[in-house]
């Protein structure tokens, strides 16, 4: 029987998750693992506030010596959230050779390397799995089941507000302003939701999956992104009459020694599985050469099922004689500064003879191909039509030159989409 | 650096995946993980026979004992097939000591006691995530992810060969024995497909899904089977009007203590995350208490993707101190023998006044509500129509023994197909 002592740092709705089911779980966890868990102290700001879950008052402290000097604590979980103090911490917890298992995505990714490398010097181990994706063991699944394989491609969505927002706005034809104030009436989005719907949160958990997925450090600060404010009906209608679904999708690929980690709205075909992954849901899709095509699905968020994630990474914690780091390699990771997909273009063109050759011949003169055009409704009382095209596969930077290019009396372009998994 | 010594039992399309992957990966894996694989011996038929990826000849041989006596053998990968000898052999290597991998479901399932007995009592490993859907990382949620969790029921679609005939019934409205044939011809059903088509093979597999995820062996001979070819394109096509996708389910639930294991044709509504599993694809639905529900999708066979598994679970045997086994309890299962669902009735019903009263009358009486009904077409030249109609959720028993006594002149039942998910 392995006994470890626990520290926990903070112990709001995840803390008091966590001791519950260790409370509750304890003894199966015990019998089946053969690992036993004691929770010795919690740091909290106010010791004298109601919990959730009642939790003995001689666990509390506000002191946070009391957790990371405590040579009776093997093992820190931190849910505080946010990047500091929680950063600074667990850097102090792991140099204590304490290991840290976290669900902050925050502090995980913008100060990755001053954590890994903590962990790395002090043989600590570092554990965060309930970082990404609530309860989805993807992390387990990119360090633990995929090293016979060199990841190509990771799709994810991996946000859920974003995915909530997006799949009612798809279902009810509604506008975003509209199901965002819903989503904040019930708690699905934050009062001030610009870390969910600018993509932000998915930023983070992109960073920390692509430089697993990669094995090189991906920042934060390169991840490409774009949020869901600017997305409208119409687009979201349009785009279902090319039988496409649109998502706040979260990618990563490697292509020619060159990394894109970019978060944007995203039109998938509906026949694609992430098509399929509604409300706040969240899903991740890996293409790797040997596995194939897999996708994780799942609760992204919420109390419980990041609890659960947390409990299994203290059991594999535990149970781990030499904790493993990531394989991140120390060269710089290359980024791409453009890359190729299929464009979803919508434009308001002059309905007259001559504006789609117009529009084709410029898109063609950049190496850009339609593969599919309708013009919707009537002319406006200014005669402008809506023309909604679908690209080939082409480089992004050569359709933005190319409706640059075209933008004029004539033609005026409305939304560019990326279009993914077709 | 942990070195490892291997030895193969068979070489055939998997064998020869895991040598490629092994000789491919392995200095990413050596520098990634810190082990490193050495192949000593293949156990193969015919040491002279030509093989896909080029084995040097000195390492094969046909005598098993190589194989399991040699000493500078840590970790046998099994990769044969069938019942025996691959029963018996890994059961030999596991009273060596030897570690044991493999992917062979059929000895597994069949022959769990005795193998997972000879594992305990030698406190060698023993690693099976290629037995179960192949490169999809289902084994290691169970065991390494949903520990803090009751676990109340996992549906799977887990056998690709039943995955595509029923998908392409769907979508083209085709004859069973047609896509089979279809099936046969693009080598994705077998020359005899009793296996597949029958529900054995799943059967296989979901015995070792619910004793991982109910903490008790289900003998596989307690699992309900029932193939898929009785399907007909009428029942689908009529599924497809009341929102539901046919599908070969693997289902296993606990309610009140006692566990249901069955394999069956079943409906799952087309919002449900399964019913967009299409083709050779399979995937595993998991309900648990704390992560909620989640799923993982992906190449369930393959030479491939198995191998890509296989050799994960090397490196986890490779990296474990303490082999755990699963935590299975001693006690008897206790198997419900009969289940509550909602129940999809085809039935051929004289067309004259009274008869639907008949019907709701005689299903009533055994406690069994109906939820929606349509009549389908016009009286055949005998008088008959289709009547088909979705039940409340009701007793599988009440509902067959209200149809038995309904069964006469006025009524016959054509189907009777279990709805899930709803």
């Amino acid at each position: 029987m392995v006994r470890i002592g626990i520290g926990f740092l903070g112990c709001g709705n995840i803390g008091c998750g966590v001791y519950r089911l260790l409370t509750t779980y304890g003894d199966q966890i015990e019998k089946n693992e053969g690992v036993s868990f004691e929770i010795r102290r919690i740091l909290v700001r106010s010791p004298g506030k109601k919990r959730s879950w009642d939790i003995p008052a001689q666990l509390l402290t506000d002191q946070v010596q009391d957790v990371l000097c405590d040579p009776q604590i093997d093992v820190v979980m931190e849910f505080m959230g946010g990047e500091e103090p929680a950063s600074s911490y667990m850097t102090a917890a792991l140099k204590n050779g304490k290991t840290v298992v976290t669900a902050n995505k925050m502090a995980l990714a913008s100060h990755w390397q001053q954590i890994v490398a903590a962990a790395r010097e002090y043989g600590a181990g570092l554990y965060y799995e309930a970082s990404v994706c609530g309860a989805i063991p993807i992390i387990r699944a990119m360090n633990d089941s995929l090293q016979a394989n060199r990841i190509t491609s990771v799709m994810g969505i991996i946000n859920g507000t974003t995915n909530y927002i997006l799949s009612r706005m798809s279902r009810e034809g509604a506008a975003y302003a509209d199901v965002l104030a819903d989503a904040q009436r019930l708690g699905l989005a934050e009062p001030d939701p610009t870390a969910d719907v600018e993509g932000y949160d998915a930023a983070y958990k992109l960073s920390i999956l692509s430089t697993l997925a990669f094995h090189r450090h991906v920042p934060v600060e390169c991840v490409y992104r774009e949020g869901i404010t600017g997305v409208t009906p119409l687009d979201v209608q349009c785009g279902k009459e090319f039988g496409l679904t649109l998502k706040l999708l979260a990618v990563a690929k490697e292509e020619d020694g060159r990394i894109q980690a970019r978060v944007h709205p995203t039109f998938v075909p509906d026949s694609h599985p992430l098509a399929g992954v509604n409300d706040a849901f969240n899903a991740v899709y890996v293409n790797g050469h040997a596995c194939g095509e897999m996708m994780f699905y799942g609760r992204g968020a919420g109390d419980m099922p990041t609890a659960s994630a947390l409990v299994s990474d203290l059991i594999k914690a535990a149970r781990t004689k030499r904790h493993l780091l990531p394989a991140v390699s120390d060269e710089p990771c290359e980024m791409a500064d453009d890359w190729s997909c299929v464009h979803f273009v919508r434009l308001l063109a002059k309905d007259e003879p001559g504006v789609l050759s117009l529009v084709s011949g410029k898109l063609a003169a950049h190496g850009v191909s339609i593969a599919s055009m309708v013009q919707k409704g009537e002319p406006d009382e200014n005669g402008y039509v809506q023309m909604i095209f679908l690209t080939h596969r082409a480089s992004e930077r050569a359709v933005r030159s190319a409706l640059a290019e075209l933008d004029g009396e004539k033609v005026s372009t409305c939304s560019v989409i990326r279009v993914e998994g077709k």
